[in-house]
């Protein structure tokens, strides 16, 4: 049967990846390499990089590929992420399926696979839309949330509190309610919306990368700031990938 | 002046080490290694294979030293972590105070440093107390959740929704709010004490060790067999450090 591995590749730095994501990236007969519609071109160039820098397998080949757009005219956010899920359950059926019998592929993943991620759910999909049948693994990498606190040199909890991981649009409907919040996937930035005087914000984009920018202060103090900053750097570089904490109170305040 | 790098080694698997960390170890004059106090004797063996696997500078010294106990009596749980961490503090000057002027060292830190974890936050206690000047930098490593998601093979969240992240403590006291609560540092089989008919469980303990051992199913099924397999490992280890993501509904049910 063929085997499909999808590999957490860290958020940017090459040297986020483990021994055990290099290890299969060595061992499968190809790589596939989303490089058009969704993936921005800066993302493919990381992705290229990992590859030349780590596979010595010369019998690995590279397998680049286009990946449906989601199309959202017309369609609640749930519905049009359904049907671009069954759009990209189609392409790596065709992608699994051109692989030799009982032949190994690998989907590297930006992140964690399990974090915000849907290769895992698409790959599901697959096998039960299709007639393919294939086993797939997944291999952890370091999510962007690690690198965040790494970068900030910060626990991401308090001692003993809970952690709420949540997006901006979630932010905003519900408001700052945990200890501590971490906001993924926010392209509107939220943070400016929320109007919690003892809050303070951890931000940080392109993570790991030569790129890297991090600010961090009392929400009410940087929000502007990073409004500012943020749209800068999206100009500068035609795409962001950014994530922040949230914070109120501090270690044994409650002792 | 010193520089101490706190180094995050995933959660038992050899192959979480990412280069980073790899490179990080062979970049120091000595390595900190727990041995006695609060470290088990099997979670020690593992640091030590580590090093052996991959320190490949002979410069590089490994240094043992013995943790101090957490006392518990007569205190709340946040008073017995505050004198605990401090005491720490004290521990860990003393080994930096002992590298070489503008010398490097490291510590080992199960899973990532920044995800229930006070290594960072007992070295600003140790760099505000004592008259020690000295710098850090944190390398990201992988976390339990992620290798409870990957063993699971599931993303840990669901689509668009968020994920909380808590103690078996808070569980018991707060409930199971979340539409995925991924449940930390539970010495009290919280989630057996949960009544949710809709619930799911998805358990693993020794993750990503040869003893791994994985289940899931509706709680009302399996918390009972969960239990009984916990308390039979954990007999048989002497030690036991697991893990859960409890679930409700599924991916685009409210589409």
């Amino acid at each position: 049967m063929r085997h499909i591995h999808i590999i957490g590749i860290g958020t940017g730095n090459p040297e986020h990846l483990t021994l055990q994501a290099i290890n299969a990236m060595n061992a499968v007969d190809a790589i596939f390499i989303p490089t058009k519609g969704a993936e921005k071109d800066g993302l493919a160039a990381v992705r290229r990089e990992i590859c030349s820098r780590y596979v010595t397998n010369s019998n690995t080949k590279i397998i680049e590929f286009a990946v449906p757009k989601r199309a959202t005219a017309g369609r609640t956010y749930l519905e049009s992420v359904d049907e671009w899920h069954a759009a990209i359950a189609e392409r790596y059926s065709k992608l699994i399926r051109d692989l030799p019998e009982a032949g190994q592929g690998a989907f590297l993943v930006w992140g964690d696979p399990s974090l915000y991620d849907s290769t895992i759910r698409v790959l599901e999909r697959a096998r039960q839309t299709s007639a393919l049948a294939f086993e797939f693994s997944v291999i952890p990498g370091i999510t962007s949330i690690q690198a965040l606190a790494a970068s900030h040199r910060i626990p991401i909890n308090l001692v003993g509190k809970a952690l709420e991981i949540t997006t901006g649009r979630r932010l905003v409907e519900e408001g700052n309610r945990a200890d501590s919040t971490v906001v993924m996937l926010d392209g509107e930035t939220a943070f400016s919306k929320i109007d919690d005087p003892d809050a303070e914000i951890f931000w940080g984009a392109y993570l790991g990368t030569p790129d890297e920018i991090t600010r961090a202060g009392r929400l009410a103090e940087v929000a502007d700031e990073i409004v500012r900053i943020r749209a800068e750097a999206r100009m500068r570089h035609g795409w962001i990938m950014d994530i922040y904490l949230l914070r109120k109170g501090h270690d044994f305040d409650d002792l």
